[in-house]
């Protein structure tokens, strides 16, 4: 029979062999800022607890669960479980956090301790089963699990290499066992590397006596989230495996399979029974305490060696016998059971073992980064005090305590997950608006996937509704007309006028000659002359007095330089505003300022820029930021100047400096939030006017000479000057003065009406 | 009291002076290619007559109107008349044409002369009057309508520089009636010029003399189309209009207003009285015989002439008395019944008013080519042989009489209408489909306004519906997301792979290293490598072979040159086909082949190149025909040398000679309709995949081995290559082989769907 390595070598599947499918489901207990267990209802914004795919709760009301969905790539996991962190911690109350350890904090007395309050009654009554068995305490300790599948082409490529096995499931299931049986065999390893439990108050013992000294994992041990001791199941074969899982449910040893405790579960089927049949699809490796280092339970480093440890489980020849996991189960609980600081009573297996892997890269050519993984396991071998257990117990005897140094990690990531909430971690490289909408998805249990990162393209599924989403804005709600209208100034401009809008008189022109001799019809109004498809302010001339002859022309001129069609249209002079229409509401109106500073009376222009560019919204657009800093550069600095001010200038008490004269946000300018203050008859026209257009979301762009006087058919009191298509929504999201607005949900609710229906109803 | 020429002057309007808006209405009788009445119904693909804008029929039922709508440009109007005369003449049965001239051919009894069959019973009544009154002979003479308008803002600017006239309307009616007066006076001018009915078939003339020589024009005389003498309208002023005109229909002399056949009506308002409050708003010019010189009744320089002469009559200081009216219709009358080589009675007169256009051209700085215009009616002036009656009576002469020269040229334009069935003329800027879609709209009596030409955006409007449309198909019926979808190749694969469709199997790569790193999952298949955004096959490589790891990494490079992300799928053998998805339907399936002869076993490979270029279909993609003429160039001679041939081989009969690989139409391939040929079950796949996508309108690219066989969802016979937004629509209206598919009617049903449940009523 072929060994595994050989069929590797022979398909030349060094690559494929690296390929996997990762799945992270992490818990974590909510706590508060006084340092107790937050008793708190799991959030409502989680939305659904029957269907949400990311944000659950697992034993306790107080335990999180956030599941990242199966990514075939390690930073793909990761970056969800960034994500997930992220949404988790902004929608808890404010003085709310998780816990960063799997030993929980001084737990109340079990009664208070609150069971995940769940629709179905079969999943509160298990709880209950639990309670009794083994303690509420014992159930909130919190761990993570590691789902990992074999890529499936890699699969099949091996399976076409050998004839040992006739059928591909079978041949796929023999590869998850081997994987299983080595892995039990060697796990102690992961223990010794990756326990993190060396220490939990003394409370939570309430039955058992108290372990004396520090160990590597309270969690791993038998003090730990195991089984009773009478349960046994086989993991030699599925048959056996099945049967004797059965066995222990018939017996009412176990009171589901899935209170079967042990560290790898085949998954893949919902009841072991269809193993039989349907054999392995991937594991769920169930042994890893929480990283209290990583802000997420788990750093990218680790699952990477984990799934480096996993491969080499499926390399070497040696598949482990019955004895052997047995064994292999002692040696883990043994180093369980280690004091931290104190070597391995295993090394030379550890060391033997790390070096196999490294052969293994060399092999296969393996990813370049997984050898320092291996040097850094091999370090830890060698000295035991940079294992994670002996780190904490440093940390803890630093702090003072156990408690004291959980609380103080639970509150730095609570803030690093706070203080930009404008951004979602895992997702940056996606443009903000993108970002909040995939916040907003994870929040509610929209199932998301990104099917181009690049071009912002979003599956969201619920149940079998499937929404495609670009740009956070784009769906299939809207027409393909409407932003094909609105790409278009003119055509926009001639439907808008036919039907009753004002906007601003104007013509187009194809030819030099036809627009400079329709300078009569312009002679005797304030004009702008622009390119029909304008960019930033290229190429347009605007004429706030009326417009001699000469320039006139040579703005004509000007602006054919820039396009094969122009605009004249006349200029009209008042306030903008962009108001956001979203399926047939205005949630938002914004006003633009030019970029300013308000005077003390004591601080210099420079020093009231750099209190300003303080504000945790100022940054930088490109890295996503929702305001610009002001800069304070040439053009700034010559605005200044015309008001016969330096930087070093004390403006007045209340004086307002403009430092800028566009107000765009991209140039330091300030975003005020005014939807509240605009009188309703503009809010009615702009839905009108994308009624008309047929657009669903759109941005439109009025100047408004008073918006506290009501506009009617009469005397219209606004101009449209334009309708945008693509309008940003991160904009209203995060403003400098005023109310944000949440565009993003609204167009969620827009796509999945019914997500909303049922808070309805459960209300 | 300042002049009109003052008012210019100062208000520096020159330019806008030449601005108007114009609309012509064109009847015209229905022939037979043998010279008889048409006596067949007014086509259904007509539509309603209810409320076609366009196509119209006036009192006969034979009797086809063509009505351009408003719009502010001659050459725009003339663009419409020979539009509407493209669809009419290839609508109206083949061996039917349009008589060209304003007198008929000779016509049947009048009992067989059919009433238009018009709906509205009280429109049949007044037709019956009519035949009473008249005689249903004189009713079948046809001429030419001229609606004018002057600008808008021009009145405006005039009317702000005056100080006589206190309101608007009152000082746009004097313009108005200023121009109609005048016009009367000097109307005879037009008559000397355009006057174009100097005989008809002595049958004509039923109770009346008939004239005795060749006139100038027989319509326009006390023969023609006027009303009995006994009614007298008066021009003098609106007043004395409306109360005269009212005077004659309460006395019985007119049963309707609309009766009164002035050569001048006054426009705006449904009912004369409502003149005296609303005031004029453009004026009717009605006294035109069609001019069977140009195929639309009327020369696109004669338009031009008109508007000139109009404006004179403005720009005259004085306005013609209630007598000079009264002279000028009797030198109109003397002019009409001149004979037609005869110099005109008032030569210096209209000498002197062209003259004076040349003045006013000159002072108002005018178009250089109206300078043209007045040139040559100055010649006809000199040399009557040149006017168009006397033109007329030559050509009569020659083709033996006036019966067989209208019929020459009846066909003739019947002939150049019918040639190129997939341009419209007047819209030939536009591209293929667009034209296609105007046309169809046209011919249904859809209103059609062009928003933007260069943009291919569209106005359709039926009453108080309005659809927008872009490139023939872009329209509010397809969701916005859908095309973005189809954009995305990555995205499309992706949404169309996870609902169960067969796409190529392949993967995405942003860098060369990955893209490299894959090779183990292509080594044993034929693959296709290609940058993300795929134009024109640049970057693309195809390994019909196994790929080497040498050549992979090649293909890698090059097509990374060309993008900054690469597929690679597995190359699917087998034909592709194009299905045409249209809002749940397949009404088209295409087939492309190679640039191709077929042998005869006589001629050379050139010389069946040049017979199979004759098709008229063949011609120039860019010059808008629906196929490419087939080159030899380089290319193909390289292909033919591959094949041993040269372009002077004698191919045996029956033999394929291909001499091109790709099938593309840009490259004279061939496009054959098999929509009928292809299985059901991939027209429900294609439909099924446009549905997933949410497209009404793509077109999806199958590759299928064996379109006979179904297709099963364990044996799925096909392979999806691409989904296609933007689908090009004429491609399958107009192929080389099979039926051609009128996709733009589909379009048309499926923005208005009520036009054809309206016909489902009425049929």
């Amino acid at each position: 029979m072929k060994t595994v390595k050989q069929m590797i070598k022979e398909t030349n599947t060094n690559a494929a062999f690296y390929q996997a499918v990762f799945g992270i489901e992490k818990e974590g207990l909510r706590v508060k800022s006084n340092g107790q267990l937050a008793l708190t209802d799991h959030p409502h914004e989680f939305g659904n607890r029957n269907f949400h795919p990311y944000i659950q709760t697992d034993f306790s009301e107080s335990q999180l669960e956030l599941i990242s969905p199966p990514l075939a790539s390690v930073q793909g996991s990761y970056n969800w479980l960034a994500a997930l962190h992220d949404v988790a911690l902004q929608t808890i109350p404010l003085d709310e956090s998780i816990w960063p350890m799997s030993m929980p904090m001084v737990l109340p007395d079990e009664s208070i301790i609150p069971i995940a309050k769940l629709d179905n009654q079969k999943d509160v009554k298990y709880r209950e089963t639990l309670t009794h068995k083994y303690g509420k305490k014992k159930q909130m300790i919190s761990g993570l699990h590691y789902n990992f599948e074999l890529d499936e082409q890699l699969i099949s490529r091996l399976f076409e290499s050998q004839t040992d096995y006739p059928d591909k499931n079978v041949f796929k299931s023999m590869l998850y066992l081997k994987l299983t049986k080595n892995f039990l065999r060697y796990r102690w390893l992961l223990t010794y590397l990756l326990g993190a439990s060396p220490i939990v108050d003394d409370s939570f013992f309430t039955d058992q006596e108290i372990p004396k000294n520090y160990v590597r994992s309270i969690r791993s041990s038998h003090y730990g989230y195991v089984n009773r001791p009478d349960v046994s199941v086989s993991f030699n074969s599925i048959e056996e495996y099945v049967h004797s899982l059965k066995n222990m449910v018939e017996k009412g040893l176990l009171s589901e399979e899935k209170e079967f405790y042990s560290a790898v579960r085949f998954r893949g089927t919902d009841k072991a029974e269809k193993l039989l049949t349907q054999g392995i699809s991937y594991l769920e490796l169930r042994g890893f305490d929480l990283n209290p280092f990583d802000p997420f339970g788990m750093s990218k480093r680790t699952i990477e060696f984990i799934h480096l440890f996993c491969l080499y489980m499926i390399w070497m020849d040696e598949t482990a016998t019955v004895d052997e996991i047995k064994l292999g189960e002692e040696m883990s609980q043994l180093t369980a059971m280690e004091h931290p600081e104190q070597k391995s009573g295993f090394q030379a297996e550890g060391l033997r073992l790390l070096n196999e892997m490294e052969e293994m890269l060399q092999s296969t050519n393996g990813p370049k980064e997984a050898f320092h993984f291996i040097q850094e396991a091999k370090k830890q071998i060698g000295d035991p005090k940079l294992t994670i257990a002996a780190r904490m117990i440093k940390a803890i005897e630093e702090k003072g305590s156990y408690i004291e140094f959980g609380l103080a990690l639970a509150k730095q990531y609570k803030e690093e997950a706070v203080k930009r909430p404008y951004n979602l971690r895992g997702f940056e490289k996606l443009e903000m608006s993108t970002q909040l909408l995939i916040m907003d998805a994870m929040q509610k249990g929209i199932q998301v996937e990104v099917l181009d990162e690049q071009d912002q393209f979003l599956k969201l599924t619920i149940g079998k509704h499937i929404e495609f989403v670009k740009n956070g804005n784009m769906t299939a709600k809207d027409t393909y007309i409407a932003p094909l209208i609105m790409e278009n100034k003119t055509v926009t401009k001639k439907i808008l006028a036919s039907a009753g809008f004002h906007v601003p008189a104007g013509e187009e022109y194809t030819t030099l000659e036809e627009g400079k001799e329709a300078f009569w019809r312009y002679q005797q109004k304030q004009i702008v002359v622009k390119p029909k498809s304008t960019n930033y302010g290229i190429g347009i001339s605007i004429f706030k007095q009326l417009p001699t002859k000469e320039d006139y022309e040579q703005a004509i001129e000007i602006a054919f330089k820039e396009d094969t069609a122009i605009l004249v249209e006349e200029y009209i002079s008042g306030t903008e505003y962009r108001f956001f229409v979203l399926d047939g509401k205005v949630p938002a109106i914004l006003l633009r300022i030019p970029a300013n500073v308000v005077g003390d009376g004591k601080r210099t222009i420079k020093e009231l820029v750099d209190k300003k560019n303080e504000d945790p919204l100022r940054g930088e657009l490109k890295h996503h930021s929702p305001l610009e800093r002001i800069e304070l550069g040439e053009i700034e600095q010559l605005m200044l100047k015309g008001q016969s001010y330096t930087i070093e200038s004390i403006p007045k008490k209340d004086t307002i400096v403009y430092l800028r004269e566009n107000s765009n946000i991209s140039t330091g300018g300030d975003s005020i939030d005014v939807t509240d203050e605009i009188d309703e008859s503009y809010k009615q026209a702009a839905i009108d006017m994308s009624e008309i257009i047929g657009a669903k979301v759109s941005g439109i762009d009025l100047i408004i000479p008073d918006p506290t006087l009501s506009s009617t058919k009469e005397h219209r009191g606004y101009t449209v000057l334009e309708a945008n298509f693509n309008p940003a929504m991160h904009m209203h999201a995060f403003v400098y003065k005023g109310k944000g607005r949440r565009l993003t949900m609204g167009i969620l609710k827009m796509l999945f009406p019914e997500l909303w229906e049922k808070e309805t109803i459960n209300a």
